[in-house]
């Protein structure tokens, strides 16, 4: 038996925005920062289960005030009941009844919750001695399920229709896990498209990650003047010809009419995606665009408050590309429940990364997906950016544009000590 | 010319939990609070700019902490270049790039961001001289459309369409006006219904609102127990008759199937509205639901995060009664452009209260569209709870169940000393 003894938060901030690196038409200088925190227990293996939330600067601090304020409700509890009852430390968090008027499940306060949840299944994952993915892919459709909540998801999916499509997922794993071992899981390049790079630089990037990395898809930022947008492109897919693909993302800066004219001007580019249009609360709005653009699809979700969000845009057929992120939801049982969702409506997933910890987080969920749920990897990708990688102890890997599968046990975000100092934020 | 010197933040919590005030079927056991913020200037009048978010206890550090975080950009700025352009203020914290990420304009952010700018207007119309309403109603419509952000809302209203709407709202204005002053504008009752409530204690209350106070309309809560929901219906029916109106509210216990199901035993009730039958992000559901149990209205808002989801509401038919709140949305920029909306699509706007400070604060809006918006207050009311009015140095007055109109100068959210001093959470 051992409990929880400390919570420890730290509040990282890189300053990416000296370079330009992560910035687009909504983020114009983004300073990557990490609200990071580290469960230890009494325990005699010495483990600790770590999590953050992945911020852009400003307001960092909050989010650590957050997770800070979730402590009290964890120091002295019974780390093998915690974790053998996931379903309930959930419910301890997402469903205090006090707290979830902060939200309810979304924002600031959802985000902290995330990352105590997540820390909690990286010590979870650690003491099984399985990265994450493996973790959950190889738990028994039943007792997976059990950890999930389905309020508010019951007139999409419920918990039965999750298990029988869990128990189908268990045909053929064992091929695809190895498949996954060897080759690893599709990734895609952003690395090319910052706002704020010259046409030079962005041609130079998009030939290195194409020619010399291997990477199918590269994705340029837009929208903040057409006539760049449309000379960009062209430029774009002239240098990486017609055999890679070529997404572009807004990150949010149109209203749905506007969206719904300047994208109609990128029909001529063969276009894997349109990201982030509008508002990401705009469920009636993307079904617009999606519908007004088609055949191009719409792709959105890194700033999707939570899973009922993402059940609106699957039921209304609101985008063609579902984009989850590791840090914004409620941690691994709110992602698992968003890719059964997606799995449901027959609707690719495409994780959001690049942002600091995301890229060595999020390839977890989709090499669960692959191996248990969707059970192929057609026209899905994880984005990539290959920045910052070097502050983690098991940094990712990508072999040919292919992300390698973590093979440590948990959930792949310990940071370096060396980082952590380097790092903290004074204020 | 002044500056601003101080943002002083006040983490106030009121044992509410003891006596089951505010229970409901969500939200078990609240101990109301408020994130209470106070901005001094150097300017020689002594006036202070107040503003606050109502939580429901846990948690209201981390809104004080996100408020004490948007401290640093206000200290120093100029007050008049500041209270004379609200939009600019408006766009320093709502489109900061980096604190937009912790939302987008949602959660504990937005809130926080809401109370800061709910401040600068308190200053505004204490500087006017004026309550709130009567400085938004006699505003040039030109003025203040240019206050507001239209982005995310133009497939729904244009800044064109909002500054015709209040041009035709000041027609017959100083007869309202002098209505407003006279007689009020009409408030309903949740005493009666909390859940926490013995049958004998309901109807007592019930009988005193109605027959002593003068209200026409009472709310219980619903949605733990059908069969005690139809027996506290029934006898609250049989205790106010048939011209007093009855409202339920569930507080969001229910997936969407089952509030169908639930709610259509309710049909014998004549009932006034059923109150936020699910989760508040679910557009696609509150419109099902609505249908589904035509003819009784969908009502909900107290929870909905932004501009953005009111405007689905709206285009969707998801609900025939809006419900805004003072303090979840970022302030009075905010909140009138709900009310627009709402008066653009036809939907009257009944809006929340109860909650400490929420009574005093959101009257302001109400009798703004009164006055310059829908003119009208047919089956439009505002939400009162007779509890705690005593903390504040203007409290709100009922007469006859109708709220009086403040005439203090400001929001009228200003605490007593006193109040602060003996409510300050000590952690």
């Amino acid at each position: 038996m051992s409990t929880i003894t400390n919570v420890t938060t730290y509040d990282l901030r890189f300053p990416t925005s000296n370079t330009l690196s992560g910035s687009d038409a909504m983020n114009k200088d983004p300073d990557y920062s990490s609200a990071y925190v580290v469960i230890s227990t009494s325990a005699d293996d010495g483990l600790e289960g770590v999590g953050f939330v992945f911020t852009i600067g400003r307001g960092n601090d909050v989010v650590v005030a957050a997770i800070d304020s979730l402590s009290h409700a964890l120091i002295g509890l019974n780390v093998e009941n915690l974790l053998d009852d996931m379903k309930a430390a959930w419910n301890l968090f997402v469903h205090d009844s006090q707290l979830r008027w902060l939200g309810p499940e979304k924002g600031v306060e959802h985000m902290a919750i995330g990352a105590v949840l997540s820390a909690l299944w990286d010590l979870k994952a650690k003491r099984a001695g399985m990265p994450l993915w493996r973790l959950l892919a190889h738990m028994e459709p039943e007792e997976l399920v059990s950890t999930l909540d389905f309020r508010y998801l019951t007139d999409a999916l419920t918990p039965d229709e999750a298990v029988e499509m869990l128990r189908r997922g268990k045909a053929g794993m064992a091929d695809r896990e190895a498949n996954l071992l060897a080759v690893g899981y599709p990734g895609y390049s952003t690395a090319a498209g910052w706002l704020g790079y010259s046409d030079e630089k962005m041609v130079a990037i998009a030939k290195e990650e194409t020619e010399v990395k291997g990477f199918k898809q590269i994705k340029l930022k837009v929208g903040q003047n057409l006539s760049d947008d449309l000379r960009r492109l062209a430029l774009a897919r002239e240098t990486i010809g017609t055999d890679v693909r070529l997404a572009v993302d807004a990150n949010q800066v149109w209203d749905v009419p506007q969206a719904i004219d300047w994208i109609n001007h990128f029909h001529d580019f063969d276009l894997a995606w349109v990201e982030e249009p509008t508002c990401p609360d705009d469920v009636l709005g993307h079904a617009a665009i999606q519908k007004a653009i088609d055949p191009i699809p719409v792709a959105t979700g890194e700033q999707m408050q939570n899973r009922v969000m993402f059940k609106q845009y699957l039921q209304a057929g609101a985008f063609k590309v579902m984009q989850i992120d590791a840090t914004r939801v409620a941690g691994p049982q709110e992602i698992v429940l968003e890719y059964l969702l997606a799995n449901k409506f027959g609707v690719r997933v495409c994780p959001h990364a690049g942002g600091i910890g995301l890229c060595e987080a999020v390839c977890n969920y989709a090499m669960f997906d692959y191996l248990a749920v969707s059970g192929t990897t057609d026209g899905r990708m994880i984005e990539y950016v290959d920045n910052q990688h070097e502050y983690f102890v098991h940094p990712t890997r990508i072999v040919n544009g292919y992300y390698q599968a973590p093979t440590a046990p948990g959930t792949g975000v310990d940071m370096t000590l060396d980082t952590a100092k380097r790092y903290l934020y004074q204020g």
